[in-house]
């Protein structure tokens, strides 16, 4: 038995999660010159790529999580389930740990 | 009196409880040779075996589980209950600790 | 006055308590040869002797526990309350601690 | 002003809290020879002096405690409000804290 | 601006909190002889001066408290906030923390 | 962009926030000595100055303050928020960690 | 793929937090003197920029945020999720977290 992960697209998140890919900085400046690996900054700016159904209130119904994907959202420092496919890293999060959307 | 528990299909989970096999990593490489087991890297990825009839919200209904035997599932990194039978091991995690499904 | 508790028997657990004794191990092998202590592994097996009349939800009712006397369970590897009658050693969880239950 | 407590039966425990006493373990062997004190071991076995008149549930009803004066029960090896009169020791439980009701 | 509190009646204790003086131990002897301070044992003992309107429900109505103004009551051993004035010292605690009446 | 808090009095505390200045201890004696700093003991009087609307309830509604500006409290020993306006010092608890009225 | 976030504008905060920036001391002395940047306090006030929806009370209705964009508002000493653009810092803090509004 393999891995049964072969494509994120496969992922379906559970209850109020929503899985995210970070978005990644910029690696070469306007000018076209690479920087090297130590300056290039992470960002706490992530994509939504899926979310889950929503968890349930006390009395059973579902609550719909406040984004959907697509989304821009901004990420905590901290926190969040790291998910791995291939060589591209992706993170879980519940819904209310998400601080913000980024509007475009 | 020993084990009473000889096969894992006679383990019925209780309330909210869901009862995984962890995927295996592959052991030998697309051209058959095999890892070393060192190499051969633990996954986050499981098989849903059993799930508990769910657990009691405020009003005393059953919430059921979120999958069902034969999802594959996300786990957390860390948490679960082991369980052993024979050489082969297993997880007992609460449906609210599951990740994400994933789909085939 | 000395010790209220001279039968196991006479143990009502209070609340949402299960009263167990976990199943031993065998001591001895197949072809009866007697195994030293060291290589005796402690079972999570457990058979429920009693059970509490179950704990109160938030509007006063009774939540009946989800095992019975006669039932054989799986226990978390940690915690419960010990008991002790004579040689003999049990324990008390609470009816949510239980993990699975041993069908047979 | 000097000790108000001068009698165990003056003290009427609050909300759900059941006044007991451990009861001793015996101090001779059945032949009648004294055992020195290192010898005798403390149960956990204690009789119920006095119960309160319950704690309040979300809607301000009293729930009843589950025991009764005279009742022998399991306590647990931690806890409790130590009080002592004269030279001997009683102590103070959440009536949930006890784990067992012992019948005769 | 100086201390506005210059007797202890002018202090009216909020929601569930409960003023209360510690008994203090006798410090002679039922001789006369008086006892050196380190053999005057400290009392849980101490009595109700005050108590507050009672802290608030779920659905905003007030929980008296169970014990009146001169009432003597058990304290548990640690816990409560000291008041001062002049020598004397006084403790507020929560309605709920006081562990039993003693009645006379 | 300098300070926006000029003056104490713009100050409106939030849900159940109560903003209060601790009363000064006296710093010379009776007959008109001035007391070495060290001797001048902190007093855990407050005189409160501002309360904020209330905290709200599980249905909505707004749970009032228990004082008013004006009332003289009892302060805890630890815990609030400092807030300095020039070379005063005030602070923010709320209104549930005020332990009693000063009444005069 | 590089930064979403081109302007503070563009961002949108979720459920109950509230996007704002803190206000700078004064560099200056009032007679035009620069301070040099260890004699700049670092202030408790900051001005709100956005606000979320509002969170979710117990039967799913949106709870209003208790301040508005334009506000000046104390935040307390630690915590806040801080967010940047450009050279520019902000702060991200659940509603409730804010202690009081600054009236002009």
């Amino acid at each position: 038995m393999s891995t049964a992960l072969k494509s994120i697209k496969s992922l379906a998140p559970l209850l109020d999660r929503v899985l995210v890919q970070r978005i990644k900085a910029e690696t070469k400046t306007a000018s076209g010159i690479f920087l090297p690996e130590s300056a290039v900054k992470e960002l706490n700016e992530a994509k939504v790529l899926a979310v889950g159904p929503g968890g349930l209130d006390k009395e059973g119904k579902r609550v719909q999580c406040s984004v959907k994907p697509g989304d821009k959202v901004l990420i905590p420092q901290y926190g969040g389930s790291p998910v791995k496919v291939g060589d591209e890293e992706y993170a879980l999060f519940r819904d209310y740990e998400l601080l913000a959307k980024i509007n475009e």
